[in-house]
């Protein structure tokens, strides 16, 4: 449901023009300083509004710690976080209701919820509930320790310029899609389990857990359909571990080996277009034109790297206090 | 770790030249006719041996349903199914253990285990542990009732032709990859839930369970990404959710739509190819050339579409049961 | 860890004097009615301050919906409830903390978390984190529709009378236990599973979670030890499974058998004693003797009934959503 | 369902009368010495057959190892295990079937599962699905190091020298009841989580998956619901937390305080009492009188011991893994 993790367990609550957003991080090992001053900058990447190409709202995206920190250290209890919605504008939405919109949830959610879902600006669906994500990624990278993660868009609307893409998309007065690439650096040997808890496997769950998200490939990924074993295979040329290439993106077995992690994401480009669009209208039954109003942006994939990050950080997070059990092994 | 499900749970074990390999089903309804004869053709699939490209090592692979199953129904009580290993030549992998295999989970095994797994054939990390997993997605096809999945593979070698791909990794003396497509009919609307339990993350995390699986896309997926939203999104046509098209794959906000659920994953080339290769010598700490010895798939993507609906089954089966509650919803 | 639950699940969160306390209940059925007057009755059993024998102390235990209620209903979404701390006096407690006091949670904590355990008041540990479980009771309730749960004080002090076992415990200025029976009545028949989903299993893990609890036991219990199996088996008279006599509390195999649902809890006295104790000076390294400060309440079990209620409400409510797949069997 | 732990994870499927029951362990460290000659001295505590008042039935109950076992050693694969069924005759359990036995789970069975259950010998809530548990207990002792646990009968038919409780029995020619005392010595500090994982929680959770045992109780248990606060109260002596009395039962707040683990089951008199009993005939909806056929233990109570310390060992051996965690605790 909304929860994820083993033993460093998130859980995640909100709508998009409720009364909040938040998080409630279980199993954050004690001792770690936390406080506003560590989640503010991821915080900020994950709001955009300064970029061309992302949505102008603003809300103030300050985190209110509800639990689990004394003076200024976590505790080893849960940490709940909170967030005020602010500069929220319902009236943009309710006119919207009978017209499910094409890409996003209102049709699915008003059938698997019966129409008790709460549907002003996707609600619970919302990318706003990523802000907790965001938070929590900030707390798990602490818990890595020395591993760094590292997200970038690498591709917008098919140009491998971000930049050229996105001025694609503002010419076409249109929302456009792209690729995030994420590097994790300094990752510890034997990481994950064989089967379903690969490492793929569980860094495939948290990031599909992202609407947007349409596609996730590791190391070659598509590209190692295309290939024979011969180029496919890194060898492996020290004790270590090190691999000449880095087409497996640090995995095999499921299980790290060493070397970086590499995976790209696809995120498909906004439902939420300026362009006008057809759609069932639900209570006439009739198709009609329609155009999204309100402020979004034209490519989501701009503020999904630190999102990326986030969840990556997360999945690591529950894998280095899994990892702990290891020392136990190898004993009679 | 061996373990997938929530309401349908399975449970695998085993290992490639260990006594057996089996799966432990839980969660099953009671009252479904089930045995050998529902389960061979899947089986039989999964086997290969016929196909140009895949091994020709054939073990009979004959389910022996140890619980479970009582006048040939399901009981509701765990239903245990092993197979016995046979036609194993051990003395094929052996001697091979000082270099650990480019590409296999050799060198993390060791790692992570200490020396202590079972090092033949892959041993747990083995793809003939997929046995069980045939086998309890072919009891999984009987819960989801109307829905039917079928999944091909579309492309070898980067060739749209199969057959056409094989011929080249045959030619070229070395493994190659390949890509599946499946779709699933006549889907519910409304099975998976927001984020962490979209239907993404939960086939996702099934897929990527097979160290061979590099990559998962749904709908049009990493195309996706190069796309505009007016392109990618699908416009709603009548109430039961039918869309003009289906970029989507069939998934809106991580939750089915009533179309087609369609998704595609990348099979990297098998890691034992027949060419010579380098690795290092972990006795004599020098890197090496050798070859693979044994009897292995040119193209395990051959064998791979049966293992993909029994992967899909599966998850499919966990979300029937759990949209049972559904039900219960809108009642107060 | 603070989460209970599979298809109807809550997360508890917060310290006795952080800033606040709360649960976020997850799987909710939408459609549901739920607002502050739903909860304030159960919240106020659970405050005490009336009774005699019951702390002073009185937050005003006001519930803060943070998420998932829209226009009144449940939205299927996670709701987040707060309650926020006030009338708290850090400083009765915090003189105290060199020496742990004998009962409470103070020595462990401080061995588990490495002494970043918030200590003021018991923290995480306290009984104030009930709250969110009252609160997630009053809702649960809704979910088990027809079926009534009672649970009221059997026993204080080895007397039946429980107004007279309290006057000793006044007459004699120290704390002291009890014993709660709870009641449910209009249970489905076919609740939990054999072995590990028991419903003794489940409302056994769900009870023993509060600290106080030191014994539970089912029907007959412990008595039952002391029978013979021709008294204590429950003759079956109708085809509805009632039976003559209700020794096994109602679960059979560890499943309901559509009897009343009994069973009974036993409570320690309260650890904070006003009587004088001894116990280790940590930073001296010598026993002393001391006295709990602060106003505490002579026999917590009189506030516990509505906290069995609830955490009863709270498996129940689990098991009739997971019953649901119960329709699906016997179909092939 | 019919698995328990979280990192040490058991398994259990199996009937009675069908052809097999058995286990799967999943997560146990790489390293241990694991064979047939460890686990037999409990499978054969467990078989009774030699002592008075227990079933003349013997199984072979010799354990085959099907994976997770090279050379001698656990290799951190899963370790499936079979035990096959001998000495069955289902014939004495065919006939009884319209009449629901009173105490069994026959007449839930038949409901929840619909008529399809095994329900010869009890099927798969028989007894016989102990075994796969006492294997897993043996391997979990390795497990948890220097910890011993030992569980005695303290107590048969309310006699406290078992010996003459069950001759009361043998005399009676009746089923009986008794009680069983577990205490585990050098259990470490900090073992259990506050709240839902609390030692007491999980430990319980185990032991009511035993149909027969009926209540629990930890150190004091029901008697401490009979006393002041300053009696209950263990005061600690010295800084390893060692308490002067132990009333506790080594827990406090939920987790392990290095004091003795102590705890008490109740355990119900067999419901296969050789005594004429009275239940419903189903076919004829009349009430009948009739005796249990078969060989059963007068005091399935004298067996249970090997499988309440199997059942402390699981639990504790999933606490054991999941502290190693905390060594990573503190640190930033």
């Amino acid at each position: 449901m909304n929860t994820f993790g083993r033993l460093f367990r998130v859980h995640i609550f909100g709508e998009s023009h409720g009364e909040s957003v938040g998080v409630v991080i279980d199993g954050c090992p004690a001792g770690l300083t936390v406080d506003e001053t560590l989640l503010l900058p991821d915080l900020e990447r994950r709001k955009g509004g300064i970029q061309k190409g992302t949505t102008p709202r603003k809300e103030a995206d300050f985190p209110l710690f509800k639990s689990g920190i004394f003076n200024g250290k976590t505790t080893g209890a849960p940490i709940a976080i909170f967030f005020e919605n602010q500069n929220t504008r319902s009236e943009d939405y309710t006119s919207q209701r009978s017209i499910p919109r094409p890409g996003h949830a209102d049709f699915v959610a008003n059938k698997k919820f019966g129409g008790y879902e709460d549907y002003r600006g996707g609600g619970h669906f919302s990318a706003r509930l990523t802000t907790g994500l965001v938070a929590a990624g900030s707390i798990a990278k602490k818990v890595i320790g020395p591993s760094s993660i590292e997200a970038q868009v690498i591709e917008i609307g098919g140009e491998s310029d971000p930049e050229k893409g996105l001025q694609k998309a503002i010419n076409a007065k249109d929302s456009v899609g792209g690729i995030i690439e994420c590097r994790v650096k300094q990752v510890p040997i034997g990481l994950g389990e064989p089967f379903f808890d690969s490492v793929e496997s569980l860094l495939a769950h948290a990031l599909f857990s992202i609407p947007a998200v349409k596609g996730v490939e590791f190391g070659s990924g598509f590209d190692a359909a295309r290939m024979f074993g011969s180029e496919n295979n890194d060898s492996i040329i020290d004790p270590n571990g090190t691999t000449k290439s880095n087409h497996a993106g640090g995995i095999n077995g499921g299980i790290t080996n060493g070397n970086d992690l590499v995976f790209r994401i696809a995120i498909k480009p906004a439902s939420s277009t300026p362009k006008e669009q057809e759609s069932l209208n639900w209570d006439t039954n009739t198709i009609e034109s329609f155009s999204i109003k309100g402020r979004h942006d034209l490519c989501v994939a701009l503020r999904a790297p630190v999102i990326v990050e986030a969840l990556t950080a997360i999945v690591l997070a529950d894998l280095f206090l899994l990892d702990q059990q290891a020392q136990r092994r190898h004993t009679d």
